[in-house]
């Protein structure tokens, strides 16, 4: 039998987690390419797209990409597996080699498709898209509700994170979180692109770096979501986080 | 026996905790006055200086406080006390209450003098002062050390949350992560008063409103610890954060 490999499109770090359950803490990344969502603020389309996918991704097994972390600087607790969607690849041999390794595991997937090897990981984050990515079908959905039921199944309680762009998100994320169960519920902003926005601080900001621009536009829809979560008897347990690595880094690739 | 009361600077919320452990969540305050330490960089002066806090702080009980929080928006899972330094007080019966009016009470102090009702509540943080807050002193090393002890014998192991200003602060607080268990392991970005700094993204920004420079201040700061972090190995599961409620609001107070 060959050993398994996969479409991998970059494996970075260390850097600190900008999202979910291990926000802010240190971790490697090792990014999949290949998704079956086309979100419309997709931060990462390089690891989706099939032309660019197959134009960047390298085919690598577990050999490689243990060989790749040891070359990296730091000692992470976490090491997070990220897409694209990991949970369309058959990733269990991985898992358990990187468990050996002493790693924790987080897996973050949007719950379209659920896989037996998901309930090893130490952290499993399903993060269905809301309407504002152009992915709240009703087919998804259904997938959604199998995805979780499997998941429960398996006796796992996934987190919940939801990335919200605007009123219309967060209704549809409220009605998520009042529904299903989880072992922690999160609502993350979601990040603009630099100069969409036309938001409070940045208004007199056009001569100022984009990097510049584009924190000050997460922190100002911050503020907001905040203030619609607080006020929001029905989201009382909810977490309320910025995209972490934005606020350090802006945009850049690969931290 | 008559009813006892506090020295309480305000009670606010529903806002989102901005640090530590419920970093994120919705919350209400109630900020008490009276302090044994005099911070350099403290953002709440106002509760700690004896003559403000004489000019400030109402004298309440548990009935006043209820009364108070009844009146107030939302509906959050947590309250969180803070000050000053609530340590000082004798808050057990407060907290009992609260727990049957069904709050997670949460409470912060910098580990300089130890209460039994500490044990009681639903998190405890203790966040000891490096050296960029004039506090860093061998009596309070040792207060610490008393403090964690009597935590420990108590049956509880409270969280770690150390500010971090600078490389000094930063070697500092990695002496004590390193040396005592503790239930999770933060360190928090120290805000810089607006203006202070002269951070990258904001060499360029006089004419922009100090809420906008303070915001960008925090955000490269915060950059700067999480590459200090993400790269030692010594703080493989040490959580970075900045003061969410800075990046939302800026320096406003009562959110």
């Amino acid at each position: 039998m060959t050993e398994p490999r996969w479409p991998v499109i970059e494996v970075f770090g260390p850097t600190v987690q900008g999202e979910g359950a291990e926000a802010g803490l240190p971790c490697y990344f090792i990014r999949f390419g290949g998704c079956d969502y086309r979100c419309k603020w997709c931060d990462s389309m390089y690891a989706v797209e099939p032309a660019e996918v197959r134009a960047n991704a390298q085919s690598l097994g577990v050999a490689d990409l243990i060989s790749l972390l040891t070359g990296l600087e730091g000692n992470p607790e976490w090491i997070v597996l990220s897409g694209g969607n990991p949970a369309l690849l058959e990733l269990g041999t991985l898992v358990h080699n990187l468990q050996v390794a002493e790693f924790k595991v987080a897996v973050e997937t949007q719950g379209s498709r659920w896989r037996p090897w998901l309930a090893g990981v130490d952290r499993l984050t399903v993060s269905p898209k809301p309407p504002s990515s152009g992915m709240a079908t009703a087919g998804h959905a259904l997938a959604l509700s199998r995805f979780l039921t499997a998941a429960n199944d398996a006796g796992v309680e996934p987190a919940l994170k939801i990335v919200v762009a605007d009123a219309e998100d967060l209704e549809w994320a409220k009605g998520i979180l009042t529904t299903y169960r989880a072992a922690e519920k999160h609502l993350s902003v979601c990040t603009p692109q630099p100069g969409e926005g036309h938001w409070e601080s940045t208004a007199a900001l056009e001569h100022q770096p984009p990097e510049s621009i584009l924190r000050l536009e997460v922190a100002d829809r911050y503020r907001w979501l905040c203030e619609q979560v607080a006020a929001d008897p029905d989201l009382a347990g909810v977490r309320v986080l910025p995209q972490l690595h934005v606020i350090a880094w802006g945009s850049a690739r690969g931290v």
